[in-house]
């Protein structure tokens, strides 16, 4: 499959709505892949199936705080110069790269690393979401180790991270990334193509050009875009259950970067009085409570959108008075494994409720 | 030069004076040191015209707040895989290591270092004392580069660092140190053979041991260590004048592990109510001032020593009650350098006294 401009804008709405709240504004991501479609004709994106079993398939992007992202921007030079390096750590040249995650601009990313590096994306993400820490990948749930690693920063400095401890691999990673401003790019988890086979949550890319062109064409066509955005995530197979949480105004938040994270909180109150929804955030959106109850909690997916637009509204955008609706989506059935909860549900991000699926919570699964 | 048993003890007596503080304790450096002599007879120790001008000399030492230091013990395996991996980095062998900074536990860790690795140790360092932060060193003030460095840890993780700018290296290796506990072993500002000679502070391991050797014989002998001190210290050509500042009673310390440093400050009384002493420090003392006046400031050495013993005291060991003598020394001369003092001098600290030698505030000079 080619990304022409069409597809890529698509894939912005759709990896918008697939970071609950994460992975980086992906306007930026978005001008840098216009303007590399000055240059190549389209980015080339290739199933997981069509890798070589010894292909070296390099996942990559940003790690810091997004409301650092939408100031400091990045000298463009970041990402080629952790694949190059990585190469040369290696011995071997890279035969293609795939988003550490789709959530947010962070599922775009790549595809201008990729064709800046001639090898193609591959039609897959390590979280088939976005999350705040990158030990919270499910390359590292399934055992895999993140290093050699390969940080970069915008004024050009390079480190090279050895460890085999994942969760050491993310402080030392993280500490870099405040150390140089609080964004920094990385190459990470370097897979063989059986590898990436085996764990790679396949197809996230292309179901979210797929989500991203429902929605444009649901607008296009005067149609409700939510409505087309629950039936485009429903007919992929990574996100069987979506639907709205809520419905109203933003009227509190709290927010600020502490220690390499956007983190805080937003109430949003119901129009006419119908009720209060908080959601909690790490960069992404943790944990959403309706009237005190939850009815939606991580790894599952909790987006703010515009009620108006259906445009995703990053952590670091949100702002008072915003009128939103909350969309929640079942998370991708490899996230809700007993060994995935353990590093991605409810428990890791030091929430004590136990982890309850979107559709029970909400009764989308009583047909 | 052959360093054994007894030189080594000198040296760490006399690297914990040099240290102005800072450096870390030598005593586990000692300990060490001399476990490593158990194994080899004795440590080479060369001087640095017989460096060949295309050898590969590269400065090692631990980075961090020495109050961590003293709690979390090494690995002992940090510094030969750094070295090792600095090799592979440069694709060629180490032809001798030196210290970063004589001062202190650095002043003799880099003696096992070199025997694992099977080389050398320069009698010259980067520092001539110790200063807290790695753009300090000489290398730096004479505008060489820092990298590429490699930084390891207790752990096991390993770090490869590249940049131009020897800050950003600071920042860098001080965000990594306070993400991997505190404490990490960094290799550094590899130079070749000319470079060593052109710029690192020749002669200053084997002035520590002559330092520690006075200092060890005046004990042994019944007479006033403090004598021998100066006197040794004197007769190096590296620091030219020597004395007391101080003498009297800790009464008063605030120390807070702050950044990756250990800052703070200490309140001296003189015995009988004749004075105060008031030092100010960042791992190492910065500045002393008596009844309010300042009489000795960086790059000049500043050291608290129990005044029965002789032995220095480095910052993250003193305590309240201590009973010491408050003792100073001319930064050698490279330090005194304009290009010098504007990173090592008062201003590079925040102090906003311009810097006056030790000599000329003391009266030293005057015969």
């Amino acid at each position: 499959m080619r990304i022409d401009r069409t597809a890529l804008t698509d894939l912005a709405q759709g990896a918008a709505f697939l970071g609950s709240g994460g992975g980086g504004d992906p306007y930026y991501s978005l001008l840098l892949g216009q303007a590399e479609l000055a240059r190549v004709e389209s980015f080339e994106l290739v199933p997981l199936d069509s890798l070589g079993d010894d292909a070296l398939v390099v996942p990559c992007g940003w790690i810091g705080a997004p409301t650092v992202s939408v100031e400091k921007l990045p000298s463009g030079l970041e990402a080629l110069a952790g694949l190059k390096r990585l190469e040369r750590e290696l011995g071997r040249p890279i035969d293609a790269v795939l988003p550490i995650e789709i959530g947010g601009g962070n599922g775009l990313a790549p595809l201008v690393s990729a064709a800046r590096l001639g090898v193609p994306v591959v039609d897959a993400d390590g979280m088939g979401r976005a999350f705040p820490e990158s030990q919270m990948a499910i390359f590292n749930i399934r055992g895999l180790s993140a290093c050699p690693s390969v940080l970069t920063a915008a004024c050009g400095a390079l480190t090279v991270i050895e460890t085999d401890d994942n969760l050491t691999h993310e402080r030392i990673a993280r500490g870099l990334s405040v150390a140089l401003g609080g964004i920094a790019h990385m190459v990470e988890y370097p897979l063989t193509g059986r590898e990436a086979k085996d764990h790679a949550i396949g197809g996230s890319v292309s179901a979210a050009i797929a989500i991203g062109a429902a929605v444009r064409r649901a607008r296009e066509g005067g149609d409700d875009p939510f409505a087309a955005l629950y039936a485009a995530l429903r007919d992929t197979s990574l996100y069987p259950y979506a639907g709205e949480l809520f419905d109203g105004k933003i009227v509190d938040l709290e927010r600020e970067t502490q220690g390499g994270f956007s983190v805080g909180r937003v109430v949003i109150e119901g129009f006419g009085g119908s009720g209060r929804m908080e959601l909690v955030f790490q960069n992404e959106n943790l944990i959403a409570r309706r009237d005190g109850d939850v009815v939606a909690m991580v790894p599952d997916l909790i987006t703010v959108m515009d009620r108006e637009t259906a445009d995703s509204i990053t952590t670091e955008r949100l702002k008072y008075g915003q009128r939103v609706k909350i969309v929640g989506a079942a998370a991708p059935a490899m996230l809700r494994e007993a060994r995935a909860l353990a590093l991605v549900g409810p428990g890791a991000f030091g929430f004590t409720d136990a982890y309850r699926p979107i559709e029970a919570l909400n009764g989308w699964d009583q047909g």
